[in-house]
């Protein structure tokens, strides 16, 4: 803090602002000064809800998704396919897959990528409880649904080695070129790699 | 909200990060999976200081600068000269004029500039106040320091009028090239008018 607003309350505001990712002590400034302009319930609303959302918000003990009570919701749901485990990088990618209504099994959240650049190895991540609930559940196919970059893959193969003496499916999300993109704007690995892997025409 | 990350504690958070200026939907759920990843005690701090920010803050009586508690530490300063009064457009600029170290008398915040388009009317700006004040306190001089656009010259010149029968000097910032910066660079109507309000050379 090199610089005071001559009010203890604004400078911590603004400094517990400026914590946050992407958001400087100019934008925290700014981000203050609009709180102070509008009604106080506007404060008080957004100040209460990230309390109740950190004190409410925990993780489910199965697959590590956020969940507010125990096992998540998800988990818990009888009508999907609990032989079939999707396993995501994060809760963001939950969503996401959620959103194309082409997954009915469960899901488990690694928490991250391997990264040894970033410091982060497999212990870091929730491969070890994915291994056991492989060993321990009825599960018949693990799907790796992590990003196709350097990082994905190196979890991807490490996951694929640690399951590898279990009798389970493991596949992985298919790589080619995007629908509605411009095939001259497609970089040449995903083409290649979506003439290697070209599918029958289905009519 | 046309999504749903299966907890009303989260959709609520980000509800409430997404009012803020700037942030969009994509930035509040990335501040409040931040907010998750990290110690209660980050959640916390940050909603509380915000909470406290709004309830112990309010709007010195006399120049609407921000205060703790009644008159502001400036007005109240027995130090500082009571018959200089600065007109600034918001609490940022007390702060920015405060750091010259060159204006030792009080201050008088508008809380904007007159602005038509965007439907600020003199009387939605704390002028009225500043009249009052100059007719009842002994002021000797107004300095206006307002940003030398279009709406703070409306600002300055609207509120020159309203102090023109007034036994009160009423001064502007000095216009000009700015120190360090290269004359090539100067934009014509500022080098214009830092050659018709030439000041004599100084040794």
């Amino acid at each position: 803090m090199n610089q005071s607003y001559n009010s203890v309350l604004l400078d911590n505001a603004i400094a517990e602002l400026s914590k946050l990712p992407g958001i400087g002590h100019k934008t925290a400034l700014r981000l203050a000064l609009h709180l102070l302009r509008k009604d106080p319930e506007v404060a008080y609303a957004l100040g209460n809800s990230v309390i109740e959302m950190r004190k409410g918000i925990s993780y489910c003990p199965v697959c590590h998704n956020i969940s507010e009570s125990g096992v998540c919701s998800i988990c818990s749901d009888n009508h999907r396919d609990h032989e079939v485990v999707c396993v995501v990088e994060n809760i963001k990618d939950v969503i996401t897959i959620e959103r194309t209504h082409e997954h009915s099994g469960v899901y488990h959240v690694l928490g991250g990528l391997i990264s040894p650049l970033d410091g982060i190895s497999p212990s870091d991540l929730e491969i070890d409880s994915l291994v056991k609930r492989v060993e321990q559940d009825k599960i018949s196919e693990v799907i790796l649904a992590l990003s196709p970059t350097m990082e994905g893959d190196t979890t991807n193969f490490y996951i694929y080695r640690k399951l590898s003496h279990l009798p389970v499916k493991v596949s992985v999300l298919a790589r080619g070129i995007s629908i509605g993109n411009e095939l001259e704007y497609t970089d040449e690995l995903t083409l290649g790699r979506s003439i290697l892997n070209r599918t029958p025409f289905a009519k």
